[in-house]
């Protein structure tokens, strides 16, 4: 007898358009973000190129929708890629050809959905694939709070599930190897219910189950309510704890509050997710606000790699790649902090204050990893005994950023380190007996 | 100066089509009802006739709606009604014939209106009467959790105050004098806020304002969050307390707590309204379930009586009016406790207990009016004595359902009746000194 | 049969010794601020003197309490003054003497009283009146959150009801006219219910029904629960709609909010109280913080007072009385504004928004009143139509703090007035056809 | 460098007094329950003896407490057994001379101590060990809601980390290897805050650390707010996931709601705790309610075992072991299911649902355990996949209560078996290739 593999055994790690093109990323864009990933990150262990949502709708441009906009949709009722922005999907192909390119770079494909059937579909008379009208599974009270593409799907309608087995045997056709679905983590369509999509997450779960190819599940958006940890963890890989992630400090300090909440539920394949890494050159092809280059520090740019590492989140890069500056790309390429996401077992938050915040791991060979956070704006002296971390004896302190041992600790000389406004340290403790 | 009269100086009295047809009413049976409330209810102060939702579509035919169906609509995206049902609305008259009709008849002519701006004139790129589109004012977040007929519309938008203006301005023009806004009191498209069309009703109240004629303006479903009890009061001229109310005992017993709520915002021409009286034939057309005579017993709707006029709710009688019996007519024909409705000051709640409960109210001349009622479902004797409802001396007590003194109260002597399971007594006080 | 007048047919009015003695009042200045009152203030309706908390605890001196000190206790475990600050006190005559005084300077005599049964009573074994020991009646679980003179009572204990009537016949034994009961309004000592006491008010409302004396039954601490209104109502006669309300411009712009929560409960005697008046010379004997004149500007002073008598709130001034300069006590005798507390009907806010508010009520011949406020702290211009205030024609404007007409209205002009930073005017509707 | 053993590496085995002797257990019959674990199931792993509550209580007979009683107290307001009820606590031995023997029967030693300090030391003006007053420590705002003995500590005052240090180390000098602290993890005294005591908590926990002793810290009651697991998690070893839980279906139905909540926080040496083992012979001297044999029946016995068993709750007797029948001995000394307990990993709860639960372990070596639950009261078929549980392959099925294969399971051949009402089986899965 075998243990199954889970889907993600650990946390994914690659790129996603959101953050760079928004709703609008074509089929070049994200073969050339593939391409740089293929020659300077591969290697350090990422992996997934994920196009992010509206790849159907032809008007798309940046992150404001179109509301109530035509759609790209195959005749049951299924989404397909706009042919202007994919010009690949010609001749009903779809994500076939890209999926094929990345493959062959090495990477894996990744896809989003937002839970749901088309409104268009459902306004328009469109059929499913049983021949059950899409009007007829649609959830009429069921609508995204901020997109108006679809309707929810009504899980017990005849034709509900076989129209989301459609859904995947397609996205598997295609060879899509991660899919992030949207408008299902936290959605409150149901009164004072955040989590009313959770019938439509478990047809999802059958359907990926069913389409004979492994893939991914990511749900978005957050924050994920964590009464229903267990129902996340039974049937996705990833989900989201937080509101979307941009560079903005207070964010950042929020998301010690919510990884102080889920680090129970982190490992064995199951992954709360921090959100994507808003480094390098953003919102490309903003029509209103233009792109910017993150508006992170670099402290503050290293304290989330920190937190992401440690606490073993997704890392899914945001970063129009091509742009990447020197410190950008040094931030992505550290083995030895992404080791500590990647092969590192559970995260255990050792002190969670306002001010500070010190978390520990271990890696695999039992040797411990502790990170110390000032989430202040002036700079600060942040300490840690070795009796809190559960440890006793004398240690070196390697510095993962530095790649250095800069220091001991034993008993009776707590670990103290001065940091910058919104800075920390990562450091591996080497036992010296 | 003069005060301005409000729209609804007593709680309004009328028929309302809903109990009987549900969304399916036709201009026969609606002018028949009409009929019957001239000749036999108009000399007790009965005179809105109300016609309930969807009658702008033509397939409805009971309280089941049918989903994304076709509806009449003008070429300002505003609901006409439907020519199969309301064959006098044919040559684009709309309701003018039947309104006029009904004003012949002494009465006064209600309709129902869903709150928003029809999807179908959304997806099907229709314009309104400033040329702005449907889909422009849309608030593609705003759906009715019950019903596929609208989107709401955002205030905030070009062309929204006009899009309702318009409405409100055909409705003046076919002769309507009472609305019944729907999906409007309590609706929360809006995370954890019950009252999120809070700017839909002041453009509504502005409409109403500036049509040209006097419409008494009525909020649906219930319950209305209190919360909002001095905006719904500055707006509306009457408002729902609590879900559907049908013949249903647990409903009536639940109705006393609602009261017990809201009773300091009754009068001044505002009404809190205890929903409709569900006696007499209802369901007519139900296709499932066929129609059925009220189930509550004679005690009970003796009861519902005494707590809707004690308490001065509006009273719309659910009945097919063509079938009453003599019960019901008797029900709806008592001049004596229909006076307590339209007559009285405010009321007060002076006990308020699970199984007992007491309201006093005093007649427009200062005579009291207390009602006893027992609310579990065995015999019980209730009592008050006169200190409790703040007068002192002896009086007689003149029972208001048996037209006759049944005894005196004093300092000395409480008043105290054994009433039958969900039985009430009302009674006026008269002084003997 | 008469309707029984009740204790406060118009919201009470007077001066208290909290914001300027806090516990530590002694009967020297209690008399001396009575004297004032009498000579400068009776006239204008001013009659209540209060004696505020503690006036049994031998070491107060001002807001700061002692914690697990001493009380001055009679046999029952009822508390009695302390003879080192209340001399008169002396040979066991309680607060007769003061009465007495006050009664004779053609004034009311008001005391301050805690729910329950002192802990020094409970943890000495002493009796009450029924020979019942004061631990069988203490609810141990029952404590106040800020003082800890007293446990709770156990209502549902046999003696419970007997010690509180013995509490009440002793105050009437001393002549005492008002009691304003702390601890009460608002005490949590049941998980999620502010209003845990519930069963405490009723045994007061009894015990006072019964002791054979007028009192007005005064409930603190604010907030009360609004959810509760009609119990407060049935058995109060005024209760705190908020926390402690001090001279702080954040406390007096929330007071707007909780007018505009419950202004319908406003009237037949019942009050729900804006609380003291912090003007004048406060916190006269403060150890740490020393005494201070009112911080509020005279804008915010003339505010509090419209908003105060425009909804009918009861008035209790704050301050040592013999310190009032001429602006303090101009505040406090301008009998057209009084006049809107004592004689108008019922207060409807017209307007309720963060930067301005409009209040409205009729003084008893019909005549409209309206206030405007700015509630910004810049200078604002604020207007309302006679349609808004429900009125039509032609009128003057009286100001009630110039006493003269300052402009007309009608129709066609509405009320504008630009207002300083916090600043209101009150005008009387002075109809010219 | 070492890792720290945890306090309590696995869950805590034991026995309590609560369920057979409530607040009135004495040495004898401490003892003889001492003995018998001693004699029949020291060897499957019980190891801990526990004296619960009001040790220090001269009267105290069964669960119902004296109020304001006399406590015995040392001259720092430290409680002390009371030699009526512990002889051997005479001249001042407390409770060193019981722990001797006990630990001399191979067994531990555990106390009951309610949060706070005696409200008798308070009032009477007692001093503490730093010879600050007991008075100027207590939070008088804190008090138990079900127990008069104790105010809460003002952990912010000076003296009061003292007096728990001074409190800790008495049991240490009595050689207490076991705590529990009761009133604390679910106590809500600050408004809305159900772990207001999280300050208090720290104060123990750093008193244990600094007493010199191994000593178990286990918080009651329940239910522990989730919100704070990282907390309890650092500061205790075990604490409450609900109210006291009795031998009632519904507490063990209820069970299972929360054992689906805390599941992500057990292993590593912390475990939240399904509360005593109500079996055998409970409430042994209860004055009203006598005694009685437990009211589960043999198969909800089963099904809380397996539940306690698989989730790896503590486990403590509550049965006056003397009494035991056969059965409930064998329920305590099957060595397969204990280990389960205490030598398996993480439990993951595989279904959750109202009429049934699959929960899932593995044992140290890797092999599967999976427990199948009917939590209905009707006969009812329970079935699991291989694919749900993660696993692939054929294996046999050892039922752990049985001893023996019962079946196989394979890819194609789902567990599936007949249960009877609330009942429920666990097997170990083993491989077959």
């Amino acid at each position: 007898m075998l243990h199954r593999p889970p889907a993600a055994p650990t946390p994914p790690m690659g790129w996603n358009s959101w953050d760079c093109y928004g709703a609008g990323i074509t089929e070049k864009d994200l073969l050339a973000n593939a391409a740089y990933l293929r020659d300077h990150l591969k290697e350090y262990g990422w992996q997934y190129v994920v196009c992010d949502i509206q790849w159907y709708e032809p008007r798309a441009v940046d992150t404001d929708y179109n509301n109530f906009t035509p759609l790209c949709m195959d005749e049951y009722s299924r989404l397909i890629p706009a042919e202007n922005r994919f010009p690949s999907a010609a001749g009903g192909k779809g994500f076939s050809v890209i999926a094929e390119q990345i493959h062959a770079m090495g990477l894996k494909f990744g896809v989003h959905l937002l839970r749901g059937i088309p409104r268009q579909a459902v306004h328009s008379g469109a059929k499913t694939v049983t021949g059950v009208l899409a009007k007829d599974i649609a959830a009429q009270y069921s609508v995204c709070p901020w997109n108006t593409d679809m309707y929810g799907v009504d899980a017990d309608k005849p034709g509900a599930r076989e129209y989301y087995e459609s859904v995947f045997a397609l996205f598997a056709e295609w060879g899509v190897d991660y899919v992030k679905v949207d408008d299902i983590a936290n959605t409150e369509f149901l009164k004072d219910d955040p989590y009313s999509a959770a019938k439509e997450i478990e047809l999802m779960r059958d359907a990926i189950d069913k389409c004979g190819r492994t893939m991914v599940l990511s749900l978005s958006p957050g924050p994920a309510p964590i009464a229903h940890a267990r129902h996340l963890s039974a049937n996705a890989d990833l989900w989201r704890m937080s509101g979307d992630f941009w560079d903005s400090r207070d964010k950042l300090i929020e998301m010690f509050r919510l990884c102080e909440k889920w680090y129970a539920f982190v490992g064995d394949g199951k992954w709360p997710d921090c959100d994507m890494l808003p480094v390098g050159r953003l919102m490309v092809t903003h029509r209103k606000l233009g792109s910017h280059y993150t508006r992170f520090t670099r402290d503050e740019q290293i304290t989330m790699m920190n937190l992401w590492c440690i606490f073993r989140s997704p890392l899914m890069i945001g970063a129009e790649l091509r742009d990447n500056d020197d410190f950008t790309l040094s931030l992505l390429t550290n083995p030895e902090v992404l080791a500590v996401n990647q092969r590192s077992t559970r995260p255990v938050p050792v002190r969670c204050e306002p001010d500070e915040a010190v978390w520990q791991n271990a890696m695999e060979d039992g040797s411990p990893v502790v990170a110390l956070f000032n989430l202040t704006e002036s700079e600060r002296t942040v300490s840690v005994t070795l009796r809190e971390l559960g440890l006793t004896g004398t240690c070196a302190l390697r510095d993962l950023w530095r790649h250095e041992t800069v220091g001991t600790t034993s008993d009776n000389t707590p670990i103290a380190v001065t940091l910058p406004p919104t800075g920390s340290v990562m450091y591996r403790l080497e036992s010296m007996g």
